[in-house]
């Protein structure tokens, strides 16, 4: 059986869907591998790495995906409406596991109806115990909160730790970080280990242990009703109004100490919501720098404009889209992880062919298009419109 | 009397030569400073910060240096060869200050001469205790070594450290520094906190110790002859030629197993020496990363190309100018720490005036044209020679 790994083809997008660890692996399945030439380039993975790796190397995209049953894409393939359509070369019946963004498809999921694919969006994946070695979520973003504080210091005009000189003592950066999921911790443990001050806020109460954990500061009012929401844990409670009050003018005084501030507040399926203002922006020091990790969701800065770097107010704004691209290696070789471990879900040993088991809640979570229809109940609404 | 910071010129210098503070201590020594508008704003300094701190803003260079006795600059003015003749607006007389790149500076030094100015170059200052705090090298070379290994993390499609992540391990990175001075010292310490596997080398069988200390490895073959010039102790003992083949064999050895590599070897006065050919370069890791930080001495590496980031054969070579401008705001700190320092043994503090000594060794050393000559012996040959 015959799964194919295209080149990735949208703009951006510098990663791949296998690496050669995970070639190795799917022919240990029983699985022919074909990876289209020059699949991993962009993410330093060559074509002999992966014939080494026991893979067939097709010259173009149609080659490799010709007979293919078993697809393997990071993103969603293009639509006609995105200027090129990669669902024609797919197979009809052939199962495509791939990221989606399912909420954002639009056109594209009509398309891999029509295409007949049996299509797997990743993003829709249960956060379950089972399922977390399959969780790109996770993984991207773990690699993005990394890369999110290099990019900062890219444009930054200052060094992140304290040093002593001979002549003189440099003070350490004061890093900020908004939003204290998967991507806003691994930020606070790079920007600590870089040498920064660090501090962070996020909305759940009990987000401050695991902030703490990591050595930075948590950033709350933490008055009565804060102290009973901790307790009571997670997302539980929301807030009161005059509570938000009081933490937003917490957070304005906060910003205006900063060197960077790093934001990745993510609202799944809606634009990410606006943590900072033009007021904000505004009250900030010279040369401070905003890393904004919600690019592709319009930004968490009113002032972002994703995809550029911009400079308002003497603070340069950071809004690269698909940051977990930017370290495109290590983001293949966890996407691949993700995709692999899932796959092998649908594999057979025995046979070594397809069997899909449609009471496994994982793949009748995942699973949007089958037998030339849109399955999934939460996209029926939104196929169509982009 | 009238101290002017007169905004730098020259393609890829963001420093400047003043920061707030050292504006204040000058005011402290009863000198009136006067900033050229604009001077900072690279280095993320506003004109009012400076003016907060007591300077006079300027319009333009010209108001800024009429009539100003003393002069501070981060690099040599332009003369006519270069497109633009700054020296035309030095008063004759006057006290320059300056980072001079004075073995290069050929048409520089005469017009210098010329143009009637009492210039010091700061390179030439002696490396001694008392002028430790002068050392612009030092204070440029830290910083650079640092912004080495982050302007190499952005090109680099992998994160340093090891991650245990629900999808599987990442390994950390292999990071080997060539030359272990200011420069490398500083780049391993930054690898190691952003947490990479670090190895280093040097000629000094000294260094082994500091580079140790600071949890890298060694890199070196550590035979009898080895042993006998590490007690001896640093500079003293050149090593046979047998020595340096065995040596060449295990850095070559070394760096195809590295993700980044960073060069560091500078000689004074001279053409960066070649530590990587283009033999080793081919025998490197697909996305691997060279940092060159001799760029502006026309690099480390054979395929260097001073200015720019290219591919050679897989690997992305770094070799950026001017390294420490690239950190404009805290070089400009330190840079301008090192002016004031030196500065200020030239201020007789009774007389709020210029009382330079003669016979003082840093007056001495660092002094290159007076009274329209150039009276350093060292650079009186190189004058008038680019």
């Amino acid at each position: 059986m015959k799964v194919a790994i295209p080149k990735e083809r949208r703009a951006d997008e510098r990663r791949v869907a296998a690496s050669p660890e995970t070639v190795k692996k799917m022919i240990g399945l029983g699985l022919e591998v074909t990876v289209e030439a020059g699949a991993g380039l962009a993410a330093s993975i060559t074509d002999s790495a992966y014939s080494e790796a026991g893979a067939t190397i097709a010259k173009t995209a149609k080659e490799a995906l010709t007979a293919a049953q078993i697809v393997l894409k990071v993103s969603r393939p293009l639509d006609k409406s995105e200027g090129e359509d990669e669902f024609a070369l797919l197979q009809k019946g052939a199962v495509l596991i791939s990221g989606f963004d399912p909420f954002r498809a639009g056109a594209g999921l009509n398309r891999a109806a029509e295409a007949g694919v049996t299509a797997f969006a990743m993003e829709l994946m249960p956060r379950i115990t089972r399922a977390q070695s399959m969780d790109i979520l996770s993984s991207q973003a773990n690699l993005a909160g990394y890369k999110a504080v290099l990019d900062g210091t890219e444009v930054f005009t200052r060094a992140f730790p304290m040093m002593m000189t001979a002549a003189g003592k440099i003070s350490p950066a004061n890093v900020f970080v908004m939003g204290a999921g998967v991507a806003g911790l691994q930020a606070i443990a790079t920007a600590r280990r870089l040498g920064a001050v660090v501090s962070a806020t996020d909305v759940r109460p009990a987000a401050k242990e695991q902030v703490e954990s990591l050595g930075a500061k948590f950033i709350a009012v933490e008055d009565e009703e804060f102290k009973q929401a901790e307790t009571a844990g997670g997302y539980a409670k929301e807030m009161s109004d005059a509570y938000k009050k009081k933490q937003a003018a917490l957070v304005a005084e906060t910003l205006k100490k900063q060197d960077m501030v790093i934001t990745t507040a993510l609202i799944p399926g809606r634009p990410a919501p606006k943590l900072v203002t033009e007021e904000m922006v505004k009250s900030m020091k010279t040369g401070s720098v905003i890393v904004d990790l919600a690019g592709d969701n319009g930004g968490n800065c009113e002032l972002s404009e994703p995809g550029t770097v911009v400079q308002k107010h003497g603070v340069t704004i950071l809004a690269h889209r698909n940051v977990p691209s930017r370290l495109a290696r290590d983001a293949s070789e966890l996407f691949a992880r993700n995709l692999f471990n899932f796959l092998q879900l649908m594999i057979d040993k025995e046979s070594k062919s397809l069997k899909l088991d449609w009471e496994d809640e994982l793949i009748k979570a995942t699973c949007i298009t089958h037998g030339g229809k849109i399955v999934h109940e939460g996209l029926k609404e939104i196929a169509g419109k982009t």
